[in-house]
């Protein structure tokens, strides 16, 4: 097993011709490696996560200029030079090994840290500064092998199955009967975001209604079925979905 | 957490606008709340369990008039008052912390202990003299929030996503192709509560039926089935289902 | 529970009317039972177990006639001796408790031991002379009970629950939609074994397609199925299916 | 096994002979039992546990008077009924199961909860009002078993064997050897409970020091010890002692 | 690591110079090796195991002859065979792969199965009809080995090693001081196998005492020792004795 | 809880006063800090870990002047910076999050890896060329603090007993009674590291000896003390020894 953060070197150099690692780490180690594609969930707030500048809530660090001078505990070395840079601020940065929000202020200024929803930071009585870097979880692939027809193929097509697995992940599928007669008041209840598939049943006067939903919406969904007078309303686990 | 014996009594004063409990321990705290439904599997032998009055095999209480200046030893200390006030009987009953079983006749005379097929009370040589109450998982919920609308609206769907969900664990889909010619004869075979749905396939001599089952009759209808000719028989899971 | 070494024993006792082990261990016993089925994977390279017989990599034996007053050690003593009885040779069995990769050269001259792929053989340095056995996972019953009507029935019909379990196991259900006019080419991608199941649907357009593949192609379909056309392709977990 | 809760009980009622539990749950269950000894580790902070009445740190209630008709959710709901009966004071007593410090202020006004240090009261911002009880670990005996003189005698031999184990829980042995010209300074180091036993060497210039101390002042002892001369020491461990 | 069933067989082959094993499985395998020693517990009554002859409580067999023409199951199939060999009786010895006792009545009329106190059979409701071989834990070496001096003398000096050890699991070692005008009271309460040490103290009216216990006898000799005026009594643990 | 790579961090900071942690950290990070004392076992062949440059097997590299221009991955950047600076060889170095010995040869020409005997290099199949430096554990001191007299005997005082705790773990006391006649016979075969301590016993012809000795030896001196005449040898774990 490769880890994450030393996956984008092993795609480079050509031990490996594709993986899978954080867009943060490509970054870190500068490895010239090709991006195919992001592999998140849509719309779900936790798609990314971002390394933030965070200060103690009663430091005296307002913006990146104020780290004139000062001293930088983070496991991305690399990453936080690159910010500073752009900023044109010297301070000292400091490789850390884990736990970085404990440090400050004794052994550090400020803190490069990566977070989701920065409820560890405000936990340790942080202040975020600044975002630094958002990243995602990336599909990468060394770049001679990406120029290669077939490695390229059989790279799409694992892309193709492992968004077909995300994208499953949060819906289900949901099968139901409806008279014809009130096909369109059910209609209106479904997310308009595909079309559902209909279709007939050996009883002219049924429809068989099959979609596919986020989980998370069916327990809206399920009331207003009943009530446009859907029947036999099944819920079923999926696997994969390509829209 | 709440525990199954208190959360009665945080619905009851608001802390907690529904929750779900036993409808025993609704009766034990004597809490003031709404029972909306009761959360079971249908046709389950499992449904319920009984508070039984259980006494030693060789024991001369025979019925509840017997007690009369008996110890009994219950976890459900005012469920047991009551059910001997009904009688007019006195008798002395004592709070017991878990393992009541052993208690008799050293400590106690007799127990009010909860039993779902009665197999523990017969290890410990008990006999059972009467049920006390029978008792299933119930949702409840405060009287205020019951009656305003959207909460109680809100419950409501809450419910049927629950019922959904447990009428969905004990049963399977089952999807199978016939010709027109065999269709009678297999649909002879599937239980006859809900009406399949039977669509029209492309070649016309052709129809697919789905239909929802107890899981536990699987194993008696697939070779009837494949004996009455149906084709591509395929079983698959649920979550949830609303008929 | 029954070890899968004295299943056969016990239901040729009667003990049990059937049961499921090993098609060895029925030899090995010499167990008179009647062997209903087999329960294998399909396709599968793992199917079948070999014993084997083996010696280290630099043994002089070569055929099994170079055993003539060896030691062997083995868990399989009965079935081993009936080998060396086919071939006239005379040897030295000895039962053996797990582990007999490390017995050669110091405690015998040759094993006999179940192996799949051979790799923990490879491991120990040892070589295969010879296959003494092939065995795959059986259904056996009890020769008196399988002529009862009754039970042989119901033995009929747990195989057929077992084999659709086993089918399904390493397959998945795919549904997808396509315009009429692609339809051709869509069909062209799914494999042949069996035809897919076509419905109409409201849009007179379209048709539905819904079929059972083995999970270990999907990868290559989806990339296909998407170019023929193919549209809201959803993939869904089986519990059985008997086709 | 007994739970703490009802063991006095079982030695009450002579189902035991005698028994280990709280005396809290002596005074608690009302049971007529002889507590021959507490078995505490000596000169320990965490001896004894207290029951103690607490409430919200914003609460009004400031003395047991100021609890009339309100409701106090316990464990200990005899314990708590006696202490409120001392002040003359009426008020609604709950049993609780479990977790009584999340109840107030939404299901009681206070509570009688069980504490070593307090630290878990604070936690959740309850205010102690008084100590209801302090409890420590007891021994307990049937009355009518304790007036047996074989059994009392039986019973005795126990708990001398009991205290000797507490005891040897937190010290440990200590050897040294020490020129005769030297033991005074040495045995001026050694803490001044027990006379060390010293014994003579075959060198007649040198003494052996055996003594027992506290395992927790042996960081401190060891360099004075070394400073006042002594040499060869060792710790040993101890499994009892009865000094 | 070598199973206890197959460790004689690698000692005798050389593989191993000496091993760890139980006698029975020396005679079972018919391995000509030298048991040096045996490690047994001394006044234990788990010292040894029994290798019995245990039909079912009800059948008709009473001693061995009426075991003509029957069936038995064990894991040991050679000690079976010598024992009935003993009594010229013909019977049909089969091995059991583990779980002996519930193959009675209906895979065989009686088994032959290892028991230290015989509750196992009890629990299965067999009845003991006869001891086959009693065993204990040995200590056994190659023959060849055993007569090469070095070899010998190593394997004497771990023997010495592990009695020790042995020796020392159920022993504790006892200190305490006496009055010189007490010891003689001291003395006959301690157990007369081994003379205690006693040794001078510095003040010449005073004696220490250390001595070796049964750890099972303190609890009778604490109150005791304490009675006759002894003191400072200390109780350690040990890891090895050679008395 | 502080990393080892970060205690001399810590320490030098003067967030903590001191710590423990291991040589090559301190040198890796530069810290000022007071090595107070090395904590290791004595004569123990584990004692001390090497950071050692190691190469494929295969590799053409022999000394760290072929590394001009090369790749080496590393957890000690640092460290091994400084070493090839020694050399005036000027090479890249990565740092390398964990399992280093797998990067050979595809992401680097050769490693700086941590080893105590070297055998999961040569698993890897990798030669060591050079030991870039040894390291023990030490206990460190922050620089102003151990000037502070207090501080600075607390520190020691605790060094004295982790010390006198290493010390203890691989030795044992060993005691032993012998006639005086036979002292000298036994005192030959004790080690001559430091005098046992003899106590003169109540009997003038006898006297016990109580020494320390390493646990290792014991197996070879028992035999050797029971042939000397040596009685009633007890061996007895120890806690601490400071001698």
């Amino acid at each position: 097993m490769v880890r994450a953060q030393e996956m984008a070197r092993y795609v480079q150099s050509g031990a490996l011709d594709a993986g899978i690692t954080g867009h943060d780490w490509v970054v870190e180690t500068g490895a010239d490696v090709d991006e195919l594609a992001e592999l998140v969930y849509a719309k779900q707030r936790l798609a990314r996560v971002r390394w933030v500048l965070a200060v103690p809530e009663d430091s005296a660090i307002r913006e990146p200029c104020n780290l004139e001078g000062k001293t930088i505990a983070t496991e991305v070395v690399q990453l936080t030079r690159q910010y500073l840079a752009r900023f044109g601020v010297n301070a000292r940065v400091e490789f850390s090994w884990g736990a970085t929000e404990v440090k400050v202020p004794q052994l550090a200024d400020a803190i490069v840290e990566v977070t989701e929803t920065g409820s560890s930071l405000r936990a340790n009585r942080l202040r975020i500064v600044d975002t630094v870097l958002e990243s995602a979880t990336v599909f990468i692939m060394n770049r001679s092998s990406a120029s290669d027809a077939w490695k390229r193929e059989k790279a799409e097509n694992l892309i193709l199955m492992l968004k077909g697995a995300i994208d499953a992940a949060s819906k289900v599928g949901l099968l139901l009967n409806v008279r014809r007669d009130d096909l369109a008041a059910v209609l209106q209840v479904l997310p308009a975001l595909k079309n559902p598939t209909i279709s007939n049943l050996s009883d002219p006067d049924w429809v068989a209604v099959n979609t596919i939903i986020e989980e998370a919406v069916v327990r809206q969904l399920l009331p207003k079925l009943k009530a446009a007078k859907a029947q036999g309303i099944v819920e079923y686990p999926l696997n994969k979905i390509v829209l």
